[in-house]
């Protein structure tokens, strides 16, 4: 396996889909060839992208690669898409139906786009993202979406794995103040209002800043055609570098707004350089990665460590109200299968 | 504090109170009073209620309280309702007040009514929740209302708390079949489209029908002024019972439907008991409390085994990408401090 890893590091997109198909099902293969990749992860710019479903997501991270790929000045960027449904038990194909309609990404071999769906838990679907997405990372690609179907927790969860969080919204879906979930809005770096040419796009537009200044309220935000100005007044307290999530009109199907984004996403990575963050995200997402995976073995080692009866009793003297489940926990965790 | 769980048992509203303040602060007076009382848990019906903001979920939570205690036949249950708010960082008094302005349930000493909020970790808030419940369970309470402020994932695990789930729609609050989601309709017992007075709520009606339709095709149901009613045809298959969850209209603050609503749940409790599924759901219920207690404890024993040193000179290992996350977890759960 280390020789598919090579080939992974080579270059080898065939190589690479196999190394993605072995990781989503947690094999000893997948584990071997994450760690021959693991050295070279850490240079990918992670995106992450949610939001409700109708916003428009998948056009938007479409446009976006196109236009890191076709970049106005500059080199071209090498751009992976990992698109989420937790929602769905199908993997490989299941969003891949929509990528094809966007033509120009076809037969683009600095593109790369997987679809992953939830076969078992959703742990484990969050934990094969992070597998995937460093991967990527080692395969060489400068830019990784990691886009999910929804918005919910699990969305969310993932979206996390990322530097930068777009959250994109769409006028008209019910998204006003009181419908936009409280966390989200937490996690966003930059948000995004697609659709923005639909009636309603002014007051999506309106909320979002409202919402920006109630989470902010020591710097005045002013939105003007997707662009962030900052009172003067304000600034004397921007010393420490601070990141006011910025709102950014788009209409993707219309290519609208798409190089406004760019220039967004392209301030926060230089932010998250500057003032240190990207070193702390990178840090805070390795550590809760393998604590999750830290949890999940030690219950593993302890389902080895007590016979199944064992267990099976004590549930049933909880069920029975004979034994409270704080107790049966103490019980459990100090249990020790008897010497042979 | 076997003395104060007596006094819970004996009907003692002040050291009720106190009890369930210890519960949240996981005290071990409270652990201790928790295993006192658990043995008479298991009698309440538990109703989780769940909803995006604005669907009135509160006030539905409220009309069906006051109609518990005043039913127009059989005797009057006591009812306790737990509000939780995971977005609140406050606990006690936050939701309390919009229910002092239902003057019909002051007073009333077969109500009790507590507000909580997530000072710390959601898991936490979702044991909190676990054992003031069922110190509520054991203090007597008929039906004990589990009543969630939004509808992500963590209010969602919450309710799953419940024997019978409400889900809470609202028309024009963008709750089209899209934007419903996904998960909400498998955990619904009984599905309620409140403001029904409102524009809209006859195609919300119908979506939810919809959708029930496609999450049930095996058997028609059509909907009547919040009655459902199955075609004769369909009815052969229904040998083993089956639950297909209802949709009521209510107005909950006209308190028009609340009646129906009633009747729907006592319907859902009547199948819950005839079927098996009530022992079914507890079982679940405490399995599932019991195996998030013991992943935490077994962290917190590995966390009193593994030196703090070794921990941070692993994830730095990790963090310079000298060792992969899937290796330093097989390190650390084998790791033994030197013997001393």
């Amino acid at each position: 396996m280390e020789n598919i890893a090579e080939q992974v590091l080579a270059g080898n997109r065939y190589a690479l889909s196999r190394v993605l198909t072995h990781i989503e099902n947690d094999t000893s293969e997948g584990r071997a060839a994450l760690k021959a990749l693991f050295p070279h992860t850490g240079r990918a710019h992670l995106i992450g992208v949610t939001g409700a479903p109708g916003t428009g997501k998948s056009s938007l991270v479409n446009r976006l690669a196109y236009y890191y790929r076709h970049p106005p000045e500059g080199e071209p960027k090498r751009v992976a898409i990992v698109a989420v449904d937790p929602s769905s038990p199908f993997t490989g194909g299941a969003i891949l139906g929509d990528r094809i309609r966007m033509r120009d990404l076809a037969g683009d071999r600095g593109i790369f786009i997987r679809s992953m769906a939830s076969r078992g838990a959703l742990g484990g679907l969050s934990r094969a993202t992070a597998g995937v997405v460093a991967a990527l990372d080692a395969a060489g690609f400068d830019v990784i979406f990691i886009e999910t179907v929804g918005a919910g927790q699990a969305e969310v969860d993932i979206a996390r794995l990322a530097h930068t969080t777009l959250v994109v919204e769409a006028p008209g879906l019910g998204d006003d103040v009181q419908a936009i979930k409280a966390g989200i809005l937490e996690i966003a770096d930059v948000l995004v209002v697609n659709k923005a040419d639909r009636p309603g796009a002014l007051s999506t537009l309106r909320a979002l800043t409202e919402m920006l200044k109630l989470a902010h309220p020591s710097q005045e935000v002013i939105m003007h055609h997707g662009r962030r100005m900052t009172i003067p007044g304000a600034q004397a307290e921007q010393a420490a570098p601070v990141w006011i999530p910025p709102v950014v009109k788009t209409v993707a199907i219309e290519n609208e707004g798409i190089d406004d984004l760019a220039a967004a996403i392209g301030k926060h990575r230089t932010y998250l350089r500057e003032s240190g963050e990207w070193q702390v995200r990178d840090r805070v997402r390795l550590q809760s990665e393998l604590e999750d995976m830290l949890r999940d073995a030690l219950m593993q080692q302890w389902q080895r460590r007590v016979p199944s009866d064992t267990y099976k009793a004590t549930l049933e003297d909880v069920f029975a109200r004979r034994l409270a489940p704080y107790d049966a926990v103490a019980y459990l965790v100090n249990h020790r299968a008897p010497a042979r």
